[in-house]
């Protein structure tokens, strides 16, 4: 698969079950990063999406330095620190990997992460109202900014 | 305003919710069509988007046809019928009104809208693992490549 989204110890189970919809929706793959804030036969995260969630390619890591390990690719951070604005990057070539890596809602991602990819971190242009957006957006603005990049492969 | 967003009859707190958040960062101005599916004092809308919700520009209209009466500029709608892809539409002219306009989740808009405005319907590519997107997810996306289109005014 091309696009990847990796959320990292997410806690909110309505954002992980709307963010496998998009996923299921546009052949992305899911990566979760233990441990989560939820089960996943909870009735929330049901409810949210289980519905797609048997048509999402998922795969679960036991910490983020076991997800570097096993993965390769161009990695991407969404921060509110990244230098550069998120539809700047080049995600047109559909033959690499992209992963669009999210921090937990509440606590972002660790230092040691940030500072490694720094280069690679993004940022989505808003004005101070707020504080982010819901991260389920953010997931899925990115993702189809790479996909429009990309000339939407195999979606119609 | 530049960027609107019109949802007709939202059934879900948590949706627009999450969409009044999208709004209140990026200066688009929230049109909400009556009758409601909740209470705006809602907990649940409290908890969805209440600390954004006084940040952004509503607009409460009695019906659909009150919104058209009282508006002018471009309307799209995003329907799964739609022609054309949503990136291909040009929406960088900011000094222009741009109105997207969603339908409720579990019915969607009137027929002789989807009629009379049928040449500015949207499509958002997807494969067909999912009926649809998440609203909330379908707005960002479409309201962030306008933004885009508009080189993101006023935002950082």
């Amino acid at each position: 698969m091309t696009n990847h989204i990796v959320l990292f110890q997410p806690e909110i189970p309505g954002n992980t079950g709307s963010i496998a919809r998009t996923c299921a929706g546009t052949y992305t793959h899911l990566h979760l990063i233990k441990p989560l804030g939820f089960s996943t036969d909870d009735k929330m995260l049901k409810r949210a999406g289980l519905d797609y969630w048997d048509s999402v390619n998922i795969t679960y890591h036991e910490s983020i330095e076991a997800f570097f390990e096993s993965t390769e690719g161009h990695y991407y951070l969404l921060t509110k620190f990244g230098k550069k604005t998120y539809s700047n990057f080049d995600f047109s070539n559909s033959a690499e990997e992209h992963y669009f890596i999210f921090g937990r809602e509440t606590t972002g991602l660790p230092d040691w992460v940030k500072e490694k990819y720094q280069d690679t971190a993004l940022r989505m242009p808003m004005n101070d109202n707020i504080r982010s957006l819901n991260l389920s957006n953010t997931a899925s603005i990115l993702i189809y900014e790479a996909l429009r990049q990309q000339d939407f492969p195999n979606l119609t």
